[in-house]
């Protein structure tokens, strides 16, 4: 079956919110999702290195806080450094989300941010593969997938209120189709391996 | 009196309306604006280099195409290589504003984007200086300023709608307070150059 | 046999040079490799995305002119918007390779804005997979792969001379590797489609 | 006096041999800089929030970990959350400097977050200034100015060897140019908010 790690950190809990929207999505598609939560001031790895050594897919989640990915996804991918050095994520599929408080807010530059980090590693990457969903200029209809644009990866904005109420219905839609065609990507990438290239 | 140069490309009028925004805060900050529209297809900029040689600031502005500035805004600063070569814009304060259709849309791309162009010119750079205007979720309240969430540079968002309706109240303000930072800041800038640095 | 497109342009042949390198490295894998140089002013682009479409993987080269890609290669990116709202190269592969006269010189801007721009356009992503070849603090060895250390593309440098002599044989052995692993990735990203996904 | 704060992390030492080096430079320009050293593992930031409330500008440097700013620098980001809020920072100057191993290897990521992180606080944003200093494809001359070719902030290359002898002697007086850049500019800006901006 094909594994997809989803390594995230949530500070006030609506990353962990579409991380889990990411797992149902990753389920859809017939694969299986192993969440991997980063607490703050975690240092030690193993487990995670030790989970995501088992996957197709790796799937980067954190908070957008100040400007780029929060300091306890940072001290992950800095821990990753020896896993970097020998190589061990190569070939591996990468895909984020990210939340922040507001529609833009530098949500962008965690997701290149992460898109870098992965290619660091040797890893492929794959984003929404979406248009954007808003037609209007209000952004108003929370419902619609993909509503903010995005697409090196999913962006969901959260209010500053409680995880049961935001990010809203189709942010957290944009997190389950992220899920599903991550699965969906892995199967084939991986189904391609077990053909002989020289068939192409 | 503080000379402010705002050089800009516009497809459909949207980023046309932002930029005479701009100018609007040039001209309440008591500093005088001159807008400078970049057309499809032109090559020659020499009478923009004029202009821009006589102020004491640049702002730049785009639409977000494809994930970054236009092709013109492009021909526009490729154009500028010159001018590079010799720091004829060293120490001149710059700043940028970009329109997209999605709340996101990659448009921090286009804002980065120019000011890793102007840090090559050897300017300084000077963002919104806002915090998000926006509080909730939805977005749907169009007549705040830095109602997306952008820090860099100002945001707007346009409907696929004529620019007489689009961008809203809201994001247009987000211009206007644009211009008149930039204004307030050259002028500060300029006034800061008369004095002996020894005296500081 | 697996496609491979090279879009790319170059403004005084030292991004000729390692499109022609890439092009080697895809027919040491087994590829067709299909060369499109894009030409300064040039609005047509019918041919090219004819010939994409036939493609399953697009590699853009540009030059880094003024901290991101060159004038004529964002050309050909607006020129792309209506393939890109009728998602026609959705699922293809994307790469990147850039030529600047530095060694660092904001060529990554040019790479990940490639990469956003594939991105939209619901493409993979697939990088150098490799670690840098320099080990060392003078850069001198130019005879070594990934040498500037790159990985979400790939760098070279360009001396101010002619590009029979430059870039250096590290560099365009970088496009090389960067051309087999595209082809390589593409042909087995292909035969995955051809099994059934449920198999995974 | 004007007063520089430089807040940085360095993990082998090496971004301490630059910190110190820019300090050299605000010295130069009759400024005084105050170095806030980050530790591993670091919290607590009240005595560093202190100094850079007394500060002119501010100096940020990180080692490239991983495709941007280290653990320990992203701590101190987070932690400045609450200045942010309430806009302390706001027109202050800013800028920044990173070392890392290869001669590119994603330093421009760390450069731009770091730009964006001073946006969000209303900082403006000062760069090198300087044309790239190497003019051939070996960048094997290591004492000169801007070798790497980095505009946004200070890139220095250090080897896998002693902070005593790396980075070289080029990368070394960017930082210290750097730094009497900053000095000068913070001078100037402070003075220019002495004269009654009507002057202007």
């Amino acid at each position: 079956m094909t594994q997809i790690a989803i390594v995230y950190h949530s500070g006030f809990g609506h990353t962990d919110v579409i991380a889990n929207d990411v797992a149902r999505g990753v389920a859809e598609a017939g694969a299986h999702a192993t969440l991997l939560r980063i607490e703050a001031g975690q240092t030690d790895f193993d487990a995670f290195f030790a989970a995501i050594a088992e996957s197709d897919a790796i799937v980067f989640g954190s908070p957008t806080y100040m400007g780029t990915v929060s300091a306890p996804m940072k001290a992950f991918m800095d821990a990753s450094a020896a896993v970097y050095f020998t190589k061990q994520w190569k070939d591996k599929l990468g895909a984020a989300f990210t939340v922040s408080g507001s529609p833009s807010g530098d949500k962008l530059n965690t997701l290149t941010t992460l898109a870098i980090f992965a290619a660091q590693h040797g890893m492929l990457w794959i984003g929404t593969g979406q248009n954007p969903g808003n037609n209007d200029d209000t952004s108003a209809a929370t419902d619609v997938e993909n509503r903010l644009g995005s697409f090196i990866g999913a962006m969901a904005q959260a209010a500053n209120d409680s995880a049961e109420v935001t990010p809203k219905a189709g942010d957290r839609a944009t997190g389950v189709s992220l899920g599903r065609r991550v699965a969906e990507a892995a199967a084939r990438w991986k189904a391609g391996a077990r053909e002989a290239v020289a068939a192409a």
